[in-house]
């Protein structure tokens, strides 16, 4: 059977896309994104508190928010850990759903992604590859006045479409407060106008360019790590026995119903993050900022006394050659690189990855599937309790067990130069089959099973897990 | 085929529980229920506030706890509801998760559940019909200290089982800030030992007890709506088209993997969900109890100026003839009795439920799936955008459509003398097939894809579920 045969009997248009041969856009890509540099962005500058226009510190709370009471607000968090004492610290609190989606549509049989060259304040490097919208619930609620977003009429029922994607997410836990976003896939046959700052793209070119320091913003990682994929390979065929363990760890993309096995059940999962959940036993609520203990407020940063965790800062953002507004916010900056690493092993020929049960102070849920190993930004002291083998074994530079090492960005438009490294790493004999019971060994079907529901993997795990789908 | 052979040719014990004739526990059931109800339990007494041992209102927020801290509190919550205003309530605080949890044990080939007689102080009838345990999580982590709960070793590792079914699931959010509590079926094949306060039943009896009115406690019902059963039968022979399209809107115990058709995909049903909680924008705070505008503490109950909401009462539980400690706590109390309806039509010859995205002030994620017409006891105003159509469908006493109507209790320890009638309802041809963006009709085998991941169906659509089982 000929490649294209064999895709055409593939019925999911997002298989089909992740398994399609490059494309004449794909060719595209890299010139268009030159282009999309050297047409230049904004610049931002570290501002004091005090020259933030519409940001203001409430002369009561010590909370700093806008003058609308819009966008986000910097409040305090109390979090009570169980055994482990009491927690403090500033929190992001923007309660409102966003929707982040992708467009797909057909190019000669095969379904692209319009992605958009996308400026965010915090980038490291400015501009990212970001999905077709970013909204928030504003833009995506007011149908009928002209929100602004290009695109916004794909996913918010103007213009009707297939949904093959669509849940909630959380965001970083450590950062901020419940935060969900809706991350959308929809795929439309009508007509989609062209923009300069828009590309399309193969979900294969797109996984592939996750291997490049900040290319890939961190809400298109999210939407392509909700993607359900069948991506597995019977054939024996590939290129090393990791690769093969890996395919044989996906459904396959016209076989039997039957998923590949897995070392657990799903039932036996759930059950262990719903006793996982059951232990924790955490309880939070905001504070007023002003409480928070050990963190002051200077002219130019909010900061902890030990100079170890985050900072909040303030920064103005200037146009530069294009008409981009002028305005000013703060960002919450980390002082260092963040590490969020997928342990995997073969089991039975099948490769698992191995996910800890992690508790994080901002999520509603408290404890979800969390990567094998993970760090914020800047704070690197050991979780009590964490089994060092695991440690030793995610920050391994063995070549031949290194399969995927990436600088990544998070969200932009809230941190500034908030990078984290990506790694996905084969586990040597060292580690335990068994690390502990705050960790799972889950095949990939399995966790694109559970995160079609929301509240089950992180977003790191959720951008690793679409860093995995590039390795194939 | 014998039904012997048929029944064991079915892999998962639920289902075959379900499935199974009337044992001779079953037969015992009734008599040992009298015998329970006979040995009689304690008395409950309203007291004024001022008289609560251990209990009281704290000096600055006026919030009412326990002196431990314990338990629960009384709070006030302030919920912003976008276009609706802002909506203030006394709310139950207890963040802990607490262990919903049934034992199953083969007898002859057929499993078993463990129920106990249980009194609660806020049952209207003291002795209600409740899972094996019922454990808070200090029961739950205390693993070596004996921690006094029944079978609780059953549930918390110490003898090993095998687990059916375990998540985590709201409780009312009309009442509740972000309860959740575990949700387990675990079985054994361990000796287990007896109690005259428990007794061995088959499902299929259970199901048929939830028609008994105040017999099937709240947490038995939530633990019976989370299982995941394969009910249907494609043979035609049911003694009703109503009971021949609910056959064929459960997965087929043996038959092939494929689930009977439904209106909508699951992802068309999740996004949806997706879509009514972005719309929603919904938030909440707590607030202290004093700062709740409109309610107002009395001697002998904290309630609202206008009358129509529930009251926070004290009461002082007694030991009776047998040896219960005696106690002190408060308990909220609805004005009147609830209601929470599934309305079912026959779409392309399978049952279909009609189920509402429906925002509720002490959700986590705001918005749940509740039944197609819902009001918690007291409150008979209806909603804004409400559909009539739904309302009157709802309400009906045709005999030829009623084909359940029970009032169940709600959750006794929490609340006072709080009855929910739980109706099944054949809708008429007046209802619309599409009743309006809040509504949609899903396949029974639907809702128990999603109820294994909590976050889907509120604690009365789920207790529906389980009423739906005993019809076939």
């Amino acid at each position: 059977m000929t490649l294209d045969a064999a895709l055409g009997a593939v019925a999911d248009p997002l298989t089909r896309s992740a398994l399609a041969p490059a494309s004449d856009h794909d060719a595209a890509f890299d010139g268009w994104w030159r282009g999309r540099v050297l047409a230049g962005g904004f610049r931002v500058v570290p501002v004091p508190f005090a020259e933030l226009s519409r940001w203001g510190f409430d002369p009561v709370s010590g909370d700093l928010g806008h003058d609308t009471g819009g966008f986000f607000t910097v409040r305090g968090l109390r979090v009570t850990r169980g055994e482990h004492g009491v927690h403090h610290q500033p929190v992001i609190d923007q309660p409102e759903i966003g929707v982040l989606g992708i467009l797909v549509k057909e190019f000669d049989g095969v379904p692209h992604c319009l992605m958009q060259a996308k400026m965010e304040p915090g980038n490291a490097n400015t501009l990212q590859l970001s999905p077709t919208v970013q909204a928030t619930r504003s833009n995506y609620t007011r149908l009928h006045e002209g929100a602004g977003v290009r695109y916004l009429e794909y996913f918010n029922g103007t213009v009707p479409t297939r949904v093959l994607s669509d849940s909630l997410q959380s965001e970083q836990g450590a950062w901020f407060l419940g935060k969900f976003n809706r991350n959308m896939v929809v795929m439309t046959d009508a007509e989609v106008p062209e923009h300069p700052d828009y590309h399309w793209l193969t979900l294969r070119r797109l996984h592939s360019l996750l291997a490049t320091d900040n290319l890939v913003n961190m809400d298109s990682r999210t939407v392509l790590g909700c993607m359900d994929l069948a991506l597995g390979s019977g054939d024996g065929e590939e290129a090393t026995p990791f690769r093969g363990a890996l395919a044989r760890s996906y459904r396959p993309p016209a076989g039997p119903a039957s998923p590949p096995a897995a070392r657990h059940t799903l039932t036996e999962v759930t059950s262990w993050l719903a006793d996982a959940r059951t232990r924790c036993g955490w309880r939070s609520r905001t504070v007023p900022l002003r409480e928070v203990p050990n963190w002051h407020r200077g002219a130019d940063e909010l900061a902890d006394g030990s100079g170890r965790d985050f900072r909040v800062i303030g920064v103005r953002v200037e146009a530069g050659n294009r008409e981009v507004t002028s305005w000013h916010q703060p960002l919450l900056a980390p002082r260092g690189e963040g590490i969020a690493v997928f342990l995997v092993r073969r089991l039975r020929g099948v490769a698992h990855v191995l996910v800890q049960a992690r508790p994080e102070p901002g999520l509603r849920d408290f404890v979800e599937m969390a990567p094998s190993y993970q760090r914020p930004g800047g704070i690197n002291a050991a979780v009590p309790g964490e089994p060092t083998a695991v440690r030793t074994e995610a920050l391994s530079t063995d070549p031949s067990r290194v399969h995927f090492d990436t600088l990544l960005s998070e969200e932009g438009g809230r941190f500034h130069h908030a990078q984290t490294r990506y790694r996905v790493v084969e586990a040597s004999d060292a580690l335990p089959e068994d690390p502990g019971p705050a960790f799972r060994w889950l095949a990939v079907h399995q966790l694109m099973d559970l995160v079609r529901h929301g509240h089950y993997l992180n977003v790191e795990a959720r951008s690793l897990l679409a860093c995995l789908h590039g390795l194939l």
